[in-house]
């Protein structure tokens, strides 16, 4: 099974409703560990990570997962210093390849990244970086998952971000009916927590996108990869 | 007269001899203010910015550089503590526009950015978000100056870095034969420090350009923009 390592930033994390959100998603999640940088740091007398300490985390993990708010289309700056002193070439093993995924939340409307918006650029672009980055280490990099505007989110988005953001940890982006076999799967295999409305809401969808298939079958297109 | 803010971050400025090289060539530049973040945020008490000095100095300035070593493709984390604590959108002015310069040092190759490179990404694809940054906050951004391995460079190579830099700091990136007449107007006004020998060479290459303007002028093509 994939070990995931998240490596968070967030400067204020007890009063970010989102970061709260997703950290609640994965309680009880073995194969995911979390390492929440400002944490971490505030625990050191120097001021500096243990190298030491990050490599090892590092080395254990398949996936690792930067989790943080945009800051000026940026990780918040004590992650840019994990990278500064934490990161080295050398961390580029031979055999399995490592996987980089980004979660990061965005305050701003998704449009506004659009050309001709205020900020003029695609998130994609504005996470490039990241992008070479995983290209040095020779880790694999996956499409990046934004979530936008979380405090304006309804209920149902909510579940809905919670099944994508769990399936990401552990597989990156994939196809919509690979991933509803995946939650359902894992519902079996825990019926505690927060996943009876997750479970209603599933088969619901489950039964629309069949509908939606059903419906453009009959249009005469392929519903590949819905 | 354009009044120029550097705000520099470099984690061991005394030991770059980039950096070193930079600052020389400014010193008794009247204009020009230079901030050295690293050294700043270690005379603070609480390690953070203080955002009423650092807003009022950028109030003050027409243009702003940005001057860094690419760290992971991004700058080095105090200067991204700086942009966290200190710029806010109420930084956006009313009257005339602020611009934004970029100077990066980078420590690879020029054609390791090149597409196929083992970057893969153009630097100023990776400078996007610096670039949003100015979008957002209503200033002018400027083509990034960017130096690629300082340390590899001859004598003549850094003589005109020297002066691109300084065209650089006051003017942005502009036509060559523009910036040969503002430097020869410049080593008029002041004669003292290191411009002997940058004078000849600017008399020397002032040369080679009407050679070359004349060689593509009979080859039938405009010397535009040389």
């Amino acid at each position: 099974m994939t070990k995931t390592l998240i490596i968070m930033s967030h400067p204020d994390v007890a009063q970010s409703s989102s970061q709260q959100f997703l950290l609640a998603a994965i309680k009880g999640e073995e194969r995911i560990q979390i390492r929440h940088l400002e944490s971490i740091l505030a625990e050191q007398e120097n001021n500096h990570f243990d190298k030491r300490i990050e490599r090892a985390c590092l080395q254990e993990a398949d996936r690792i997962i930067f989790q943080f708010p945009f800051y000026w289309y940026q990780c918040p700056s004590v992650m840019k210093q994990w990278m500064d002193e934490v990161l080295t070439l050398n961390l580029s093993q031979k055999g399995k390849k490592k996987e980089l995924g980004i979660v990061v939340t965005v305050g701003a409307k998704k449009d506004r990244y659009a050309a001709g918006g205020s900020v003029g650029f695609g998130i994609e672009e504005l996470l490039r970086p990241y992008q070479a980055l995983a290209n040095q280490l020779g880790w694999n990099y996956q499409t990046p998952f934004i979530i936008y505007q979380f405090q304006y989110l309804k209920e149902t988005q909510k579940q809905q971000l919670l099944v994508d953001y769990l399936y990401y940890l552990e597989n990156g982006s994939h196809y919509f009916s690979e991933k509803e076999q995946w939650m359902l799967e894992k519902l079996e295999q825990y019926s505690n927590t927060h996943t009876g409305s997750v479970r209603e809401w599933i088969v619901e969808l489950q039964q629309e996108r069949e509908e939606l298939v059903m419906m453009l079958s009959e249009m005469g297109n392929e519903a590949d990869g819905f």
